[in-house]
Parts: structure tokens; C-alpha cells; sequence
């Protein structure tokens, strides 16, 4: 597929149809996002690959679970805006997505939000090249169960850092409106 | 160009031709940026466009100098392995290119780093499908004199996370070894 094309029309997809995305599919997407560029060349990215609804409805209904309770603990915590749909036991934070890769890496890592920010980057290209659409799922990030997090090989010493959904879209939105880059200065 | 192309042919670029950069493309590269996904569709990201080597001479030495800071007083800090460099007069962290895109936003924000990393990498996108080469130059990201921040519009709330070297490539150094990805778990 031609750049601009990816470009222009990659959008976060939110609405999948049933068709499964297969594992080979998904580890070859893996394989390309660790073509990113990465602080010191350190790799450190780490990916757990989720190919089951059942599983990601789990992995949703943890990461609510203590969404929520950060918002009781703290009201000022971003996800308060979002606390109705966190509250309502049918929501699914994952958008009944057919497939999750999870980018984690090592919690200490100076520059582990950058690199795997990149990745999953690289991740979503690779997806969308391929005619999937992906969605970033900052809600899905707040796993910490202690079998559910073993389930997912996450030792204690890794962050999520990126929950990416993926599949086939069923629709795709029309481009979100972009604000016109704020230039601080050109110098030169 | 073709995706493909890209993800394969994209380094990072530390030589350069004096061929300059004009603004007019410095821009578009930016704009195109901004098409990254990003946390809420809030596009935090603001841009310093500095295309003047005098100039970006200073960024780097003001950073140098900082980081030499950071080091004498503590010299666990990750950047004591760059110290005899950083502390080489010569030394130019952005070595020698003819620009610098510097991607900057409200340090207060969530998801400062991870949303000016995925504009980072499509700033890169940008200028590699145009023949240019880049790279991310996290030893030049340290800038505190006040009327140097001033002159590059930085602004005290915010925060620079992607010093961006753009130029034509002298060289172009063939692909750095990837290890194969480390896949946790796979399940389904």
C-alpha cells in the first residue's frame, strides 16, 4: 500500500466484524513493529497476544474494576469522565474487538512510553496495511490480578503501556478534524 | 512511496549532505505528523521549527550542559555513559544537521510522551517518503536557559519530548540487527 494512503486513511476503528484475525496474522504485525525506532536500540518491548473474546472480556472487566476504583480513590483521576460506561457491567472497554496485543515493557526503563508508544505506532500501520483496523485502549491498560496478569506472562516488573485492538472494521469513520499544527517559532 | 519501502528503508541518520532544508517542507512534514493518532483527540503536540545550524549549535550546547549538570549530581543518571562526549567542546548532539523539528506539550499532560511519540514517529514517516533522513536525539532534549527557551517559543508549562534532526542523508547505514520479538503469551 502506498504511505499516503496509509496515512489518510487510518482511523481508530471502533466496530469489528466477526471475522477472526489469526495468530500467524498477528505475530506477523508484531514482527513489523519492532522495525520502530527505539531508544539505544533496546527492544525492550514486550507483546502478549489475546485471540479470544472471552479472554479480552476478562482483561476489560479488571481493567474497569480498578479504573474504578482509582476514581473512588481519587476523583480527579482523568477516567472520571468516562465513569458510566466504566460502571455499566455490559460495556466492554475493548469494543468486543475479535483480537488485543498488549505492548508492555519493563516498568523502570527510562524510556519504555516513548518506545512503546513508537511500536505501537509501527503496530497500527502494519495492521491497517493489511486492511485492519486497530484502536489504542488506554481504558484496558490497568491490569493488575494476579493470575489474569500471569495469564498474560506479565511478571510483576512489566507496565502495559499499549492495549491495541484489532480487526476487521465494519465501518470506518470519516476523518476527525485536525487543528492546524500550533508553530511555537521557525527559526531560520 | 510504498508502506513497505518505508518500514524497511528508515534509519536513524546522524550524516548529512548541506543540502539545507527549506521551511516550506519542514512544515508539511509537520502537518502530516499531526494525522498521528493521539489520547481523546486532544493534539497536545506543538511544534519549535529551528532551521538554522548556528542555532541548533546552541540547543546543543545548552543541553550538553545540562545533562553535565545532571551527571555531576548524580551520576546514576542514565546519560553518564554519553559524559565524555557530552563533555567534548566539539560535539554537536544533533550532529551537524541543517534542522531540527522539536516536539514539545504541556508537561502536566497524561499522555505528553506517548502522544508526541506517536507524532514523532510520523514526522520521521514524513520525511523519509520525501528522501529525507532523521533521528530522535533524546541528549538534546534538556533545554532550560530562559531566553533560549523563549526564542524557541518553549513556553514554561511545556515540556520538549522529540528533538527530531531532519535533513538529506550523507549516508545511510544498512539495517541494525533486530532480535525476534518476545512474545508472552499467545492465547486463542
Amino acid at each position: 500500500m502506498e504511505y499516503s494512503e496509509l496515512l489518510h486513511n487510518r482511523r481508530s476503528i471502533r466496530s469489528f466484524t466477526d471475522m477472526p484475525v489469526t495468530n500467524e496474522i498477528l505475530l506477523e504485525l508484531i514482527k513489523e513493529s519492532t522495525l520502530a525506532p527505539n531508544s539505544s536500540h533496546s527492544q525492550i518491548w514486550k507483546f502478549s497476544v489475546v485471540n479470544s473474546r472471552e479472554m479480552i472480556r476478562r482483561v476489560s472487566d479488571e481493567s474497569k474494576k480498578n479504573i474504578c476504583r482509582r476514581i473512588d480513590d481519587n476523583p480527579a483521576d482523568y477516567a472520571k469522565m468516562y465513569e458510566a460506561a466504566l460502571r455499566n457491567p455490559d460495556y466492554n472497554v475493548f469494543y468486543n474487538a475479535p483480537a488485543l496485543v498488549i505492548i508492555s515493557g519493563p516498568a523502570d526503563y527510562r524510556n519504555l512510553l516513548v518506545d512503546c508508544a513508537l511500536c505501537a505506532g509501527y503496530l497500527m500501520y502494519a495492521a491497517v496495511a493489511r486492511g485492519l483496523g486497530t484502536c489504542w485502549i488506554n481504558l484496558g491498560a490497568d491490569v493488575r490480578d494476579t493470575e489474569l496478569r500471569a495469564a498474560l506472562g506479565l511478571t510483576d516488573e512489566l507496565r502495559i503501556v499499549a492495549p491495541i485492538i484489532i480487526g476487521y472494521p465494519a465501518s470506518i469513520p470519516p476523518a476527525r478534524h485536525r487543528e492546524e499544527p500550533v508553530i511555537l517559532k521557525v527559526i531560520g
